[in-house]
């Protein structure tokens, strides 16, 4: 149980946290933070926080559970903030989508890495974001990597585990090395792709008139291009080299199906296509 | 009202193409032909069907409407086959996702382009291929577009946009250069990116580890990599030079992105996906 739970960032993620927990009753009050007023009040009126303070130290001070659930781009400046605000025995985890990147601020921003800290990365959301996209049935069954330090204490490392349980995700420890170069190959570098996609055609003459002609395919392969730009955004920036070395991997790729189709090399191409048909095909399953 | 139909390739395209029209009570009989004849006895079974010719020639002859919905490959010998057996009314059409290739197959295999000949291209399918995937609503307000040549006569193309408004599909007339351009945008490129992703990432050494953290964004983007391999390898070797067009407008586009996320360029990143996200939403809305 959780006594004092503060979600840092309102949104899609933190927002359906907190909805999750408050409906298993695994947590007293909850206060949110954040930069924007209107959105926290807003958050208030929805039922998927009690209060909110817009200073996120203050947010902080008393709770057992602090939520970091803000963009990659802002970890740093939120964890300088509550630093000297957290009560001792307070956990703090995050939902950010690059380990190594969290572990590096938090060193930042606190000295050292406290034992309270846990970082996490629930595998989970939609192309929407903000409060109202939240919902919370979001973590049922879907997966949550923690990615302990050296520092992070056994009871923090269980707390946090045992929130993510009680929102209905399953839990797994990793490497936080590991977490980043899993995530670029299946979330980040499929992004990227999705916004290159639909940018590389929104640079068509007649764009307009083109998209007309899209059909399921490309409606289902570039969904996600309609998520947040600036999350995804600081997503490039903090899980930057394993991102890149995915997209190596992919533009290779791409480069020799390239060649294959310039040389019409129908069993090279087909070759290709059987391979990912099979790999996509056992995902499937 | 067609009188017999002939449909060569009884698959999914053309197996609910007759569900279809069947269901209409847009015409009489429907004769299938194909290479298979277990498969061909199935369709029958399954009431596409009334009855079958492994000969395209003999399920063609009699035939007032002649519909080839093969792979991309098979068009040139297929019409070869039938060029001696047509009607002198009858009336032909294809569903090839490359016009302008099967336009020059059907000059290649009949000497010249016939009145009755009437290229085109429902733009409509799912990841799934088989007559057992069939089903009459496939084309329920989906668009087909024809590409009719010099030579065909107002009077087939009439015949043709009849038969494809009566299966519940939105016609109309389109340059066969601009089809394959278009196509090749919003459908070809989609799925030669989606194929090369997914076998990017089975080229991972744990690729079958990294696979279950997939999540659903995953999911949508590679949806089209269950793909038909021979369809999309047909197809990639009959559109290429405007595929590979797309594909180079799209790997400048991802070598940009890529510079950007190495020089940490956050501003540049954002703008792309910013733009992105725009054209993307214009598209859903």
């Amino acid at each position: 149980m959780i006594r004092r739970l503060c979600v840092i960032g309102v949104g899609l993620i933190g927002g359906s946290l907190a909805l999750a927990l408050r409906r298993a009753g695994y947590c007293g009050q909850i206060v949110g933070a954040g930069r924007d007023a209107q959105h926290l009040a807003r958050a208030v009126e929805l039922g998927v926080i009690d209060g909110y303070d817009l200073d996120p130290g203050q947010a902080a001070a008393g709770a057992d559970m602090v939520v970091l659930a803000v963009p990659m781009g802002a970890m740093t400046g939120v964890l300088a903030a509550i630093g000297g605000h957290l009560a001792p025995e307070a956990v703090v985890t995050d939902v950010g989508s690059a380990k190594a990147a969290v572990i590096a601020a938090a060193q930042e921003a606190l000295g050292a890495l406290p034992p309270g800290f846990v970082p996490g990365h629930p595998i989970a959301g939609t192309e929407n974001s903000g409060v109202e996209a939240a919902f919370p049935e979001l973590f049922q069954g879907r997966r949550v990597i923690l990615t302990p330090t050296p520092a992070s204490s056994p009871q923090a490392v269980a707390a946090v585990r045992a929130m993510w349980e009680a929102a209905g995700a399953v839990v797994e420890d990793m490497d936080a090395a590991a977490h980043d170069r899993i995530l670029a190959a299946t979330s980040h570098l499929p992004h990227v792709v999705a916004f290159a996609l639909v940018h590389s055609l929104s640079r068509m003459d007649d764009d307009a008139e083109v998209l007309r002609y899209a059909a399921g395919g490309f409606r289902d392969l570039t969904r996600i291009a309609g998520s947040d730009p600036v999350m995804w955004r600081d997503i490039c920036l903090t899980n930057a080299p394993a991102i890149l070395e995915s997209l190596d991997r992919f533009r290779a790729d791409l480069d020799e199906l390239a060649r294959a189709i310039a040389a019409g090399d129908g069993p090279r191409i087909e070759t290709v296509f059987r391979e990912a048909k099979r790999t996509r095909d056992t995902f499937r399953s």
